[in-house]
């Protein structure tokens, strides 16, 4: 069992407690996969322990990446600027076509190495090849939540799909050390007709799986649905019961009425916000204060790297903080500490994970040490402030999964950087040339 | 005179010419502080260079923030989150009333260290004890244009600025082997009437500099100055003849009527448009996409690092590209390279800077060289795509200004990075401190 002591950091716990000032310095220490202790001085209490030196640095829970297409990394910067539709059924779906197990294979590993490089120690992944993604996930240390998107729109693709996913599911769940869970993915309402949705509901209790879902992304997306349901979409996703008796992701929720806002914070879904990809895409802008203040649980997401174009959930803390204060035209809005909240303990409950997403005693030893002796961090009058308004993934500079350290130094320890690069881009000049 | 040859790297030469790709590889050659050649194998003719191996690399021109108060450093993270005249009235101001030359040199130096490790060569300052910022700008080899922010609210206060603001351009407009600019900084409209505005125009004149000034940056100013005048910002401003035979840097411009923006084209106002700052004050959106259609000349800016909180220029090219696209509800606005184009050769125009901002013959040396061989810039389908919407202002390597290298490998070479942040970080707890 690994035994680590991190020594004299600055630690920002996001443990839900309130305190006046929500950082303060002490060790950190880790046995096994669990934190043990959080506290002043632990160096004198505990003896023998690998010490990790964290003067100068701030120890933080590794980020959740709560909504993301992992291997649509290959398609980064292919199709940028274009009108949705010419967008999707132009590049992006003919392109996803022709991905091949290996590509998945490569583009996740792809976008595991920007994930851990940038801090986040978890993600909540739907795409194909699942199987693949889930070997990446197994190789390099790192968190996920998988599931196969599905699509019920046609009997026979409708019924390999729910296939496919019954299989990941018993082949990967639990696996990895406990580090992979998997869900179900329908993929949407507009995809998803319900009788096909109440099918992936029987599946889902009978694995005892939840569901990760895009709900009420567009305008589009809503009046389609109402025109064809007389409901709105997450009236619909209710009035048949794919809320009940499991935890649901909810990607998106752009577009909610009150009523809707209602039906997430009584089901306690886990809804994942995506501001960057919901702005290039120009779906919208969600009602984030409101879904908090109404008590919903919000966490952050970066969408796939074909609407985004990076993994970095740094980036999507400052755009949450940003977008909504303009938005509102209220600069208290989503302030400092609430939306690293939400990147942290909050995106934990939106992807249903147990004890994860805070420094504190027995929870996942997932940890972030993040340099702060860096030009635009300094002055340090407030370190939340600096972490959500001025920090760069690039600060990030060990992380610790499961508590295993599996970037020390920004030196990768569980993946070949340059190996996993060349074959991104190998896979991805390829899937450019596949008629 | 300097020689320098960039070999064998991938050049965005932003020089206004339309190619079917925007991008080519090739070589630089720099002589003295003007670039001599951009093409194809240049190192065959040009001998005896000092060589800067460019593969894997990106050149581009070195961006330019066009509205600063660089020594507002000292206040990043200090107070956040705020409603406006909190922030302003309780916070800031009573702050700044204690600001010393010493504070404003060394917070100068620390905007300036952390503007050219993310790639900015030249910024638009407007603040106090100006002669101290020209110092920072002399030492460090950053290229600026520099004011004193001058308030007209009382007869004494505005007659001593205008003494100040002469001084400074009589002593350091042209300074720094032509790297200094000088203007005058007439603050806002609700700041300095227009009798006051009247006597900063004389002064212009006399002086033969242009000015830097802010308008319609918030709802409030724009209903105050109508109630005042019965006339919108910039409508007053024209009326007094701000506008005539003279290069103007307005920030901000948010709050436009239709008549604004012509006014703003048809006397070719340079117009910093700082998205992050009006995002995070809740200030608005500025109608950028109607600005350029319209043909107005519009630039990036980071406002102060208190209202940011960071100097990354990359950043608010990211936010330029997505704001607007989720403003407009159209993903196809302010595409890729026409923010970047905003950041580089239209920045210059907006700061009144003859031949820089592009990788072009005869143009000043101003170039950033960026590691494209990084996870986030992996696979590279578009290389204009990856900087706008992927890059990491960490992912700046080689900074050149006005010829000569000022960061190499990542290594500042004209400043001293730690003394920089420790300096910094004692003014910021003595100005806290001070009573």
């Amino acid at each position: 069992m690994g035994k680590l002591l991190i020594k004299d950091v600055v630690i920002l716990p996001m443990d839900g407690v309130e305190r006046e000032q929500p950082w303060f310095t002490g060790d950190i220490v880790v046995e096994g996969n669990i934190i043990k202790e959080v506290g002043e001085d632990l160096r004198y209490k505990y003896k023998g322990y690998e010490i990790i030196e964290g003067k100068g640095l701030l120890a933080m829970p590794g980020m959740l990446n709560c909504h993301t297409h992992a291997a649509m990394t290959l398609l980064r910067s292919y199709a940028d600027d274009l009108p949705l539709q010419e967008w999707l059924e132009e590049k992006i779906w003919p392109r996803e076509a022709h991905l091949q197990s290996d590509d998945i294979y490569w583009g996740t590993m792809l976008s595991i190495l920007e994930m851990i490089k940038s801090g986040t120690t978890a993600f909540a992944d739907m795409y194909f090849f699942m199987e693949r993604g889930a070997q990446a996930v197994t190789e390099s240390g790192i968190r996920a939540s998988l599931c196969k998107g599905m699509i019920g729109l046609g009997k026979a693709k409708g019924e390999q799909d729910l296939a496919v996913a019954e299989e990941l599911v018993k082949e990967w769940n639990g696996k990895a050390d406990g580090r992979i869970t998997c869900l179900l993915g329908p993929h949407a309402p507009y995809t998803c007709p319900p009788d096909y949705l109440r099918e992936v509901i029987k599946l889902s209790d009978k694995l005892g799986v939840g569901l990760h879902i895009h709900l009420a992304e567009t305008l589009k997306e809503v009046s389609d649905i109402e025109e064809q349901y007389g409901m709105r979409p997450l009236e619909l996703m209710e009035s048949i019961g794919l809320f009940e008796n499991r935890h649901v992701i909810a990607a998106h929720c752009v577009h909610l009425s009150d009523k809707e806002v209602d039906i997430l914070v009584k089901n306690k879904v886990g809804v994942a916000h995506n501001p960057q990809s919901n702005m290039k895409l120009a779906s919208g802008i969600a009602p984030i204060p409101k879904l908090l203040q109404a008590g919903a649980i919000v966490g952050l997401g970066t969408d796939g790297a074909a609407s985004n174009n990076n993994l970095d959930l740094l980036e999507e803390v400052r755009y949450c903080a940003l977008l909504h204060k303009v938005s509102a035209q209220d600069p208290t809005v989503t302030p400092a500490y609430q939306v690293l909240d939400m990147a942290t303990r909050m995106g934990a409950q939106v992807m249903g994970l147990d004890k994860v997403g805070s420094l504190k005693p027995g929870y996942k030893a997932d940890i972030v040490l993040l340099d702060l002796q860096k030009p635009h961090l300094t002055p340090l009058h407030d370190v939340a402030a600096n972490v959500v308004y001025s920090a760069q993934s690039s600060d990030v500079k060990t992380v610790i999964i499961d508590g295993k350290v599996v970037m020390k130094n920004k030196q990768m320890l569980t993946m070949d950087e340059e190996r996993v690069m060349y074959e991104a881009q190998r896979c991805a000049d390829d899937l450019l040339k596949r008629e």
